[in-house]
């Protein structure tokens, strides 16, 4: 097994040279655009770790941990058109520098392209199984983005439906991602099994902990702007909890009539709750079961150790 | 071999029995909306069509058949959010009857849910055949509606570069679709190769008749309103051969300052250099192409008299 920095670097390396044709560069422009956006790559890293970790090299994953990054990335660019967003990392993103219309079509490219590469470089019946759990997994997804845009119009969510909600949009990607690893390793069903429940338990820690610092963060670290949940009236765990519980009424005042001070009164509301200390709980307790998950997948030692080493430092991660 | 007319009564009966999932509805109604939608149902007939031709019965070729008209459907939702479109076939698109975010995610599920649809039923050599015929062919639609959309700032374009466009963007669609349901019959390479080079070709006349009933066409049969491709400026056959040798210089002053009696005009410059009666020989020599692409497929002669019918019905078409 390799570090954490060593992955990512090979992750980043890899998805550098991914060859795309030159023309139309209309349409694969926007595409080079963004997969050089950076990130964690933290899909692709865990589809290569998992190779390493169940006895193949990662380089025999390295088509499927691209494949993988670019349709997170195809997620991104379409999300950004619905939800109207100027920037993305610092950068314009592809409907502001280009047009919407380019970034619906690079992005059904990025999609079809993902499916490209998660099937190649493998025998027919590997790549079949890859091919349905990243379908099945692509379809999940949606799920997962039509609730959150539902969500928007209720005020009603629950905090499970809220739980369901991202474990369709970002949990299930981090555990097929590690799937994917395993599969082509050769690992078993059950240890293929195993790996991606780490992975899901982990995604919900990494989206609730992406919440906490939304609020909570410092932006000089996290990268980027503090509040936005709160100006837009995303119905976060945090924002869905106040709603339940905060008997001041000012949470309601808020959504229906926000004042210049909206940011410190709602955060006010959920110091009041220890929401905070609540929701830090819930993302540990998470990792902690993804942490779990990885006993039956019976990996060697320093495998076991990197996986754990990961949900550690995600559920702590300041950016 | 069965008939043209039974053939497409099975692709709508198959497309109105595609099972979806009821939740989020928000995500699966506009894809139920959009394959009611009807149309010629061409794609899925040449799927079955090819299946039975090559020696199975076009029930195996059921998934495949589906999977192709759910990703054409797919590009026309995409492609009317990108036209602005606000009508296709007497109703309202997605974008207009919900909202762009909601066609652009239900466009996404089309898109997967048409690769999960053509690689199933089938063993896994045969699944990665289709898989990676229906990949590859999607890019090159791909690219195709981004030349189509390129040239909407261009002049300058050639017949030949708009001939290799709608190959791109229609005609490969065809060629893989038949294609599609010869690699489920356990067609040999050749004869696979030999059924794509008819649903190529056949998509070039295909589109060709239809810039010309855009037009030419009766608006009572036509089924869309006429002239819509002169009042758009859209780089047709007939108007990039008008723009290249109209003398007058009526089409560039159309295209500068548009007069009220714009379709009139251009439509005389037209049968001055007798455009209609150019291209609709064109279109007789694809289909020429087309029925001459057979002869390789060395098909049964029901399936032989079938597909050379199908090329002489769609060139003749008025709607």
């Amino acid at each position: 097994m390799l570090t954490l920095k060593e992955y990512t670097a090979i992750a980043n390396r890899l998805v550098a040279e991914t060859k795309l044709p030159a023309q139309p560069a209309g349409l694969y422009e926007p595409i080079r655009y963004v997969l050089q956006d950076g990130g964690k790559r933290l899909r692709p890293v865990l589809t290569l770790a998992a190779a390493d970790a169940f006895g193949t090299s990662y380089e025999a994953a390295a088509n499927q941990a691209v494949g993988i990054e670019m349709y997170h990335n195809f997620t991104l660019l379409h999300d950004d058109v619905m939800d109207r967003a100027d920037v993305r990392r610092g950068r314009p993103t592809v409907h502001r520098k280009w047009n919407e219309s380019t970034a619906i079509l690079s992005g059904d490219a990025m999609l079809t392209i993902a499916g490209q590469l998660i099937t190649s470089g493998v025998e027919p019946t590997v790549a079949m199984k890859l091919n349905a759990l990243f379908n099945r997994t692509a379809i999940e997804v949606y799920e997962g983005q039509q609730y959150d845009m539902d969500f928007e119009q209720r005020r009603d969510v629950s905090v499970e439906e809220y739980l369901q909600m991202i474990r369709l949009k970002t949990s299930v990607l981090l555990g097929c991602a590690a799937q994917l690893g395993a599969i082509v390793a050769g690992a078993t069903d059950e240890q293929a099994q195993a790996i991606y429940s780490y992975g899901e338990k982990l995604g919900l820690a990494f989206q609730l902990r992406d919440d906490l610092l939304d609020t909570y963060g410092d932006p000089a670290t996290f990268g980027k702007e503090i509040g936005g949940d709160i100006a837009n009236d995303k119905k976060t765990w945090l924002l869905i909890t106040a709603l339940a519980e905060d008997q001041s009424g000012e949470i309601v005042r808020q959504l229906d009539t926000p004042t210049a001070d909206k940011y410190d009164r709602v955060r006010a509301v959920y110091d009041s709750l220890s929401l905070p200390q609540r929701c830090q709980k819930l993302i540990e307790e998470y990792a902690a079961e993804a942490i779990d998950a990885l006993i039956t997948a019976s990996l060697p030692d320093d495998a076991h150790g990197f996986f754990t080493r990961l949900a550690n430092d995600l559920i702590s991660r300041d950016k």
